[in-house]
């Protein structure tokens, strides 16, 4: 029995007759293929990925497990259309708290079309993309059994300031953040979540390393998932703290060079978490007053 | 008395009634204020950096020390002109060899106008800045008294293969390369150059530790200087491996973001860097035959 995925924060979304991911009970995660070239090429990447012998266990434990493709019913009542079919990355999680965050200030290959990198650029332009290395995609944090999720609107959170993604990267890891929005976030669960030897802080740190050396795949418009569960934190429990990656329809050959765009949005979401790791009741609004260095006030007002 | 400065090797270069930097016997460079944006916020930059104590001495070290402004006589006769006042890098040198390295895929900064973003995103994507993160923007490498240096054409030199760029940067530490264009680069100074604990992928290990926390400044459109004595090296002394930054016209506010698009290019450098040590006798035409992984060859033809 297929069924609509409880817990997908970003992408195309089934349901109301759309088309969109679904899953079956016992852990698989159906992905409908994009009938364009996107499609074909998330295939070809799952294929050469999860037949790749160079890749070490300790990084591709942060892919999905690629199962093939499967002719299913899609969700929007079409018919029979392929699917990936990959482990459900949320299989055996009660009320996971996720963040879906797309990795580069760049969405786009160099051999792009004209037309799809201006369309690209202008939304890493608009976005945080640009400025901060990364934009956040989707988000569900989840607050207790009254208050159930904060899942803010996806187009709210994609072009926030480098002061507004740090509150938000807060109150993922916060006991009081989605029951009152206005306190302050106590970063309860950062040092669980984020921190530790099995924290994400230390996962994102393993895939820097690798990124810095493979010249293998080079992944446009990739996201990084981040999820916990608040309530086995809560408990005093291991929180599964856990990254992934997802959507692969834009990766390129990487030809002998490290997917240097890809790297430099991760390394600026890992100075984010290490700030919040190392002062987590800094307070927001005294940070945004006062810049690094003074004396220093310029604008690059575009002459060369 | 001011000269035109013998080993420059990007830039606006002085002679023939050009404007364009000048040096003095007592070791200092003379570099004429562009009269617009670029001039003062240069000026702004060197006073900040120059009196920011939070750099410490490992970083500042690769900075050319900043002496002020100075009224000369500008290069190109129209009169008195401001003038930056900087140590001569290259001070002390007798045939050093050099190369220019444009840092970062974006040369542009998020917050430039429309036509200087354009302007610079045509020539990121018509140059290695876009597949690399990084192009050569100039070179001299030292051959021997009679052939002197090997100097191509800068623009022969900014629009490389990765391929191509490996092959400059191990013709930049071999002992045949400029006397014979067509025999293999045989890499002798590799090891003292490169590698070492004060060799040249050292230094750039250093500063990109330093990309990984700073926050207060974007470098846009910055350069690494990378150069060395071959004369030195091929007596078995010291050849003074050394790495400098240069042309801060377009460094802004890093505003609590770090420099991801800098640190991406350096990493990719670092790479290319760290494979020619590791294996410096690997054929460049060997290479570019054999992708990593040869089941995943696809495009990225621009549908999303």
């Amino acid at each position: 029995m297929l069924k609509i995925p409880p817990h997908q924060v970003a992408g195309h979304q089934a349901g109301n007759g759309k088309l969109g991911p679904l899953v079956d009970e016992s852990g698989r995660f159906y992905k409908p293929l994009q009938g364009d070239e996107r499609g074909s090429n998330e295939v070809k990447f799952y294929e050469s990925f999860s037949s790749n012998t160079k890749i070490p266990e300790h990084i591709s434990k942060f892919f999905p497990i690629f199962y093939g493709t499967q002719l299913i019913e899609a969700s929007d009542g079409s018919g029979l259309k392929s699917h990936l079919v990959l482990h459900d990355l949320v299989v055996g999680r009660v009320n996971p708290s996720i963040v879906d965050i797309k990795i580069g200030s760049r969405t786009w290959a160099p051999q792009s079309t004209e037309e799809y990198m201006q369309k690209c650029l202008k939304k890493d332009r608009e976005t945080s993309s640009l400025p901060l290395g990364f934009r956040l995609s989707g988000i569900q944090i989840y607050g207790n059994k009254e208050s159930g999720y904060w899942k803010p609107e996806r187009t709210s959170i994609q072009n926030l300031s480098a002061e507004e993604v740090k509150l938000i990267l807060k109150k993922f890891v916060s006991s009081n953040a989605s029951t009152d929005s206005d306190s302050e976030p106590d970063c309860a669960f950062a040092a669980t979540v984020y921190g530790g030897s099995t924290g994400i802080l230390s996962q994102l740190l393993e895939l820097k390393a690798w990124f810095e050396d493979q010249t293998m795949y080079h992944f446009y418009s990739c996201s990084i998932l981040m999820m916990f569960e608040k309530e086995l934190a809560l408990e005093g429990q291991n929180p599964g703290a856990q990254i992934k990656l997802i959507d692969f329809a834009h990766v390129i050959e990487g030809r002998g060079v490290i997917d240097h765009n890809f790297l430099g949005g991760l390394c600026s979401l890992i100075k984010f978490l290490s700030e919040i790791l190392t002062a987590p009741n800094e307070h927001t609004t005294e940070v945004s007053s006062k810049p690094d260095h003074q004396n220093f006030i310029c604008s690059d007002n575009g002459v060369n």
